[in-house]
């Protein structure tokens, strides 16, 4: 693949680690962030401490300020925002844009008060002569692992096939390996509702449940997991995928994974404005929990696990209780929807 | 509940876990082994040391080494036997058996030759006039956990809902929870499949991988093992559940596991003869991945990762060459059945 000129917007863990792989790649990549000092550490040190202490930074990897600047000819446009980011940014960016590139996002939630997955923001947001067709980067991974070299195997999903396999070839190589797919739905919702799971599991280990509950909550927290995005209107095998039980498995079993270690907090007693304030970053989980909420009410879905999440986090509810409900409730029959 | 009559079949940690739910749930309990020194220990001191060394069994339990004591009058026959154990018990079992018990399995594997799964050998070997429907117990379960009452969550399979739930209803209590299903296929072919992938992933622990990875081979070896389930008869969608996904995690992740200990040591440099003669228990993977790698050949299904494994323990192949080979096959596209 020829070089390409990629802009990444967003300056976190996940947006420096993919950034670092597409220069490794041999592209040309600008990374946009508001942080002055941020901006400047990037650029004059190659360093990103506070979210990947570890990293030395590819130096041909350039920081910058101004969104335009950015942008400015980019072949692609990789979204690497919090949730509740994306509208305003996406908003500026169809404003100023002057050529048509591939628009990819790699951020895992749903937008508060609409309930719209990411890729329809940025629909809604970016009109259809100011892009390609856009493309989600799921799947199990970890800035800190992918920053040295572990390997990892992640989902490109686009509703055309063509524009996937641009992303997997922009990405691809020794230890960063990407499947495509074109159930952008289910990749989405799996990828963002994983986060409810994860602080659930966080949470019953801080109470000091074992290996077999955290399997149960995992796998019935899958299930409702997949119904609700069954009935947005996903895959239901998309979520034995990568970006399903595979984001699930390394978002719940993982010490980096930050919403497992927010519920794990709120296990051990923790108040949830001292784990977020303790934390230093995005959860993106404590907002997903709502907006799932909201969703299955709406879609008529039974949620068990994210309500009683939703009671603890929003509500006040005692975290043992909720605990003692997840578990105990009636054994019933498996596998709620079912393949006509 | 009324008080049954249960002949366990088989003293190792599952047996002896499962033998202890059942005599706190109030029924009448006597585990079946052929070793004089066990049975003693277990009538005698109430414990099984070499299993569950933590234990102090309840007193009502007791344990037989003739079978024909052991199922007399028993309302249910549960068997919980290695899977190369379970043919010839099963045929002796028939030849004495004067009642009509319910026949309970919770043994994980296939049988090696034929590639049976344990209900078909039951089955073969116990006449319809000498039994009642089938039964699987399967689910994401440690006999240390259930042992000391961590809620603990899996699945009884039969082709019949009453006799699932009337196993349902054996075993429930407050710290161990059933669900119902009818997908015997899949819920035995997850059970015994689950064992290779977690090999693989102590193998990977063991030569150094990260948690992306792990959860990169758990997700392809649960689409490997779906397909071949699929091949043979299952509900695709049994594998989100319980005894898929959920046995597959727990046995991927947890420490308890022998299967991904073997596995581990594997990684770290150790022989084949070695890891076995170090556990002192029997690795049901080790032969489920013979089965399998004939299965798939036999039923035209890609399970690459299986390959891999059954390369590394039958035919010497370098594990570090096995991982890469795994970790590192060209990305492609996800979902390889789809739902019709």
């Amino acid at each position: 693949m020829e070089k390409q000129r990629i802009a990444v917007l967003g300056p976190g863990s996940w947006g420096t680690a993919l950034a670092q792989v597409l220069a490794e790649n041999g592209h040309v990549v600008t990374i946009w962030g508001n942080k002055p000092e941020q901006i400047k550490e990037i650029n004059e040190q190659h360093t990103n401490r506070h979210y990947l202490p570890n990293l030395k930074m590819d130096s041909g990897i350039r920081a910058e300020q101004s969104l335009e600047v950015a942008i400015d000819q980019a072949d692609v446009v990789l979204f690497v925002l919090p949730t509740k980011a994306i509208r305003s940014v996406a908003h500026e960016f169809n404003q100023i844009v002057k050529n048509k590139p591939h628009i990819v996002h790699a951020s895992k939630g749903l937008e508060q008060g609409t309930h719209k997955r990411i890729s329809e923001v940025l629909a809604e947001e970016i009109a259809p002569n100011n892009r390609e067709e856009i493309v989600v980067l799921s799947g199990p991974s970890h800035a800190e692992e992918v920053s040295v070299h572990d390997i990892t195997t992640i989902t490109a999903a686009s509703r055309e096939q063509e524009a996937a396999q641009y992303v997997q070839a922009l990405f691809m190589n020794d230890y960063f390996r990407i499947y495509t797919n074109t159930d952008v739905i289910g990749v989405e919702t799996g990828a963002a509702l994983k986060n409810i799971i994860a602080i659930g599991a966080g949470a019953l280990a801080g109470l000091g449940f074992g290996d077999d509950a955290k399997a149960a909550i995992m796998t019935r927290g899958l299930a409702e997991i997949s119904r609700l995005g069954v009935a947005m209107g996903a895959n239901p095998l998309t979520f034995i995928g990568l970006s399903g039980v595979g984001d699930l498995i390394v978002t719940c079993t993982s010490v980096h994974s930050r919403n497992w270690r927010a519920g794990n907090l709120l296990g051990k007693g923790h108040s949830l404005d001292e784990v977020l304030e303790n934390m230093g970053m995005v959860v993106e989980g404590v907002a997903t929990t709502k907006a799932a909420k909201e969703l299955a009410a709406l879609l008529h879905v039974e949620m068990p696990i994210t309500e009683s999440i939703y009671q603890v986090l929003y509500e006040g509810k005692d975290i043992h209780q909720a605990a003692r409900d997840i578990m105990l409730r009636e054994g019933k029959v498996e596998n709620e929807f079912s393949i006509e």
